[in-house]
């Protein structure tokens, strides 16, 4: 990450100043709630899509930078949103925006941030990125819906999480891609290549998420473990470790997603059955694939920093600790 | 209402059936949660606004349809996200979606309808149109955080307020009039006369709504007096009364806003405060005001049935009673 940095270091500087710039508001206290969440140091990886995806395509001067500021002001609302959803009292090791205000701003400073994204995209007048956006963005909640119907429901398939991952994540990692090939005005094949690039990251993405919420350590997630369980989220290390499970694990993981508080031990010994049935494992592999089949989507791109930026980004979604 | 309804009866009708066509989506709960408010029996005064204007400037065909349908989307995602703010209880006598479903689905609910009609928007491709919408949904939201932050500072002005709903309310019964405008083609002079119109009618029918917060009994209003007050929200009749109240009434407003629950008695305090400083009498006045502004701008417009129903519909918003 620290050579895409490098690397992209000018974009970065103006995507900070476009990030600013953009966020102009008759009312200082929706900023200093933007503010308290895009300063709590997010990795930044949408915008920076959109930064490497219209450079590999040609983009000489800076008209994709206040782009990769509006994916990043859509990431923030759904954040915002998130945590009201899931109730989240810390994030990246920080207090929520609902912790600190209540929900009510994180609903509202989500909404105006939704609808300045809006604002922007069509004053700027590219109707294609702004149907990808709003494309991405209807899929967005959609996946986030699902996701809330599927909570605490140990019959959740491969096929159902497949499906709540691809919407609520991989699609707006898609969208960053895609933007960036719009912006750089490359045909339909590259288009396409950087869309499905995207897609496979994202895809990754948030597998590498939902290992990592049951094995990182507190101080590198920024997060407690089990976080996911305890929300009752089902996630493919326990939906594959669940298929294959004795009667015995599965009533025990049943009952408790009914109890109101999950203990470590109850954590500890969900991770047992999940070791016990290469839940992790199973996971890392289709993780690997996702990335596998990214990485491939460039070869449409002759050689350049840009395209080695990229193909270092994808080995990076699945090696990070964090 | 009634005459209005009749005038444009076959447009209402497709408005249902488009409302329910323009709704796919891949997940049938937002579908449920989507019917449960949009079919709770709101008087859609926007998209009948959508309508008439789009009328009363020529359009010919249905074309309007669809697009007073996505206001009417955009007016349901504020109601579900307005019920998590408020945390409201019921909205026209029937249960909210927060209370049946919890604030979840109500966040991740309305986001779907803001995204949808964005993407519904974008993908019709009348720039001009969708520039309005986001500019409106954009001041909605600062809206709602301007009200927020306002919450029980009984310091609040009467420019503060018009500034609040101006932007809550105001800008989207605006946009409603002017997209007829857009879609009608008329001239600038004309577009102008309809935003301005939409503009007064909007400020006219939240003052109206403020006022019978106060006043309006149980049953008409299909919700309880006194909601505004219990929410710490300080409307124009309060206002006007405090200006010129006693330091001792002021001393009790005050007290209050700070306590955790308003009886009915001091309820009852409160409105002898405003009747005392005629708070009730400035507000009808400065909505009569409103309502004569909003009718003198469809002057440049030649008489037409639409016109009368757009004349009538005005004075109905002042005279209505839930």
């Amino acid at each position: 990450m620290e050579e895409i940095s490098q690397l992209i270091a000018s974009d970065l500087q103006s995507l900070e100043q476009s990030i600013e710039k953009l966020l102009t508001t008759r009312v200082s206290f929706i900023k200093e709630v933007v503010h308290h969440i895009v300063k709590s140091g997010g990795k930044r990886i949408r915008p920076i899509l959109v930064i490497l995806a219209a450079r590999l395509c040609g983009c000489q001067d800076e008209r994709h930078v206040p782009y990769a500021a509006i994916v990043e002001f859509i990431h923030t609302a759904t954040l915002l949103h998130d945590d009201v959803v899931d109730n989240a009292r810390t994030r990246r090791g920080t207090l929520t925006a609902n912790t600190i205000w209540g929900n009510e701003p994180s609903v509202l400073v989500g909404d105006f941030l939704f609808s300045k994204s809006f604002d922007l995209m069509v004053a700027d007048g590219i109707p294609d990125v702004s149907g990808v956006i709003s494309k991405a963005t209807t899929a967005l909640a959609e996946g986030e819906i699902l996701e809330l119907v599927k909570t605490s429901d140990v019959e959740t398939t491969e096929a159902d999480y497949a499906e709540i991952i691809a919407n609520k994540t991989a699609v707006l990692l898609s969208a960053a891609c895609e933007i960036g090939a719009i912006l750089g005005c490359v045909d339909t094949e590259k288009r396409t290549a950087l869309r499905e690039f995207g897609y496979h990251v994202g895809m990754a993405f948030q597998l590498t998420d939902d290992m990592l919420d049951y094995i990182a350590s507190d101080t590198t997630l920024g997060k407690h473990t089990g976080t996911d369980l305890r929300e009752g989220k089902i996630t493919l290390p326990l939906i594959h470790a669940l298929k294959q499970a004795s009667d015995e694990e599965k009533n025990f993981v049943s009952g408790l997603l009914e109890k109101p508080r999950i203990t470590k031990k109850d954590f500890e010994q969900v991770k047992k059955t999940i070791e016990a049935h290469d839940g992790m494992g199973y996971t890392l592999r289709r993780s690997v694939e996702h990335i596998e089949k990214a990485k491939r989507q460039l070869e449409v791109f002759s050689p350049s920093d840009y395209k080695t930026a990229l193909l270092n980004l994808a080995d990076y979604i699945v090696s990070r600790r964090m």
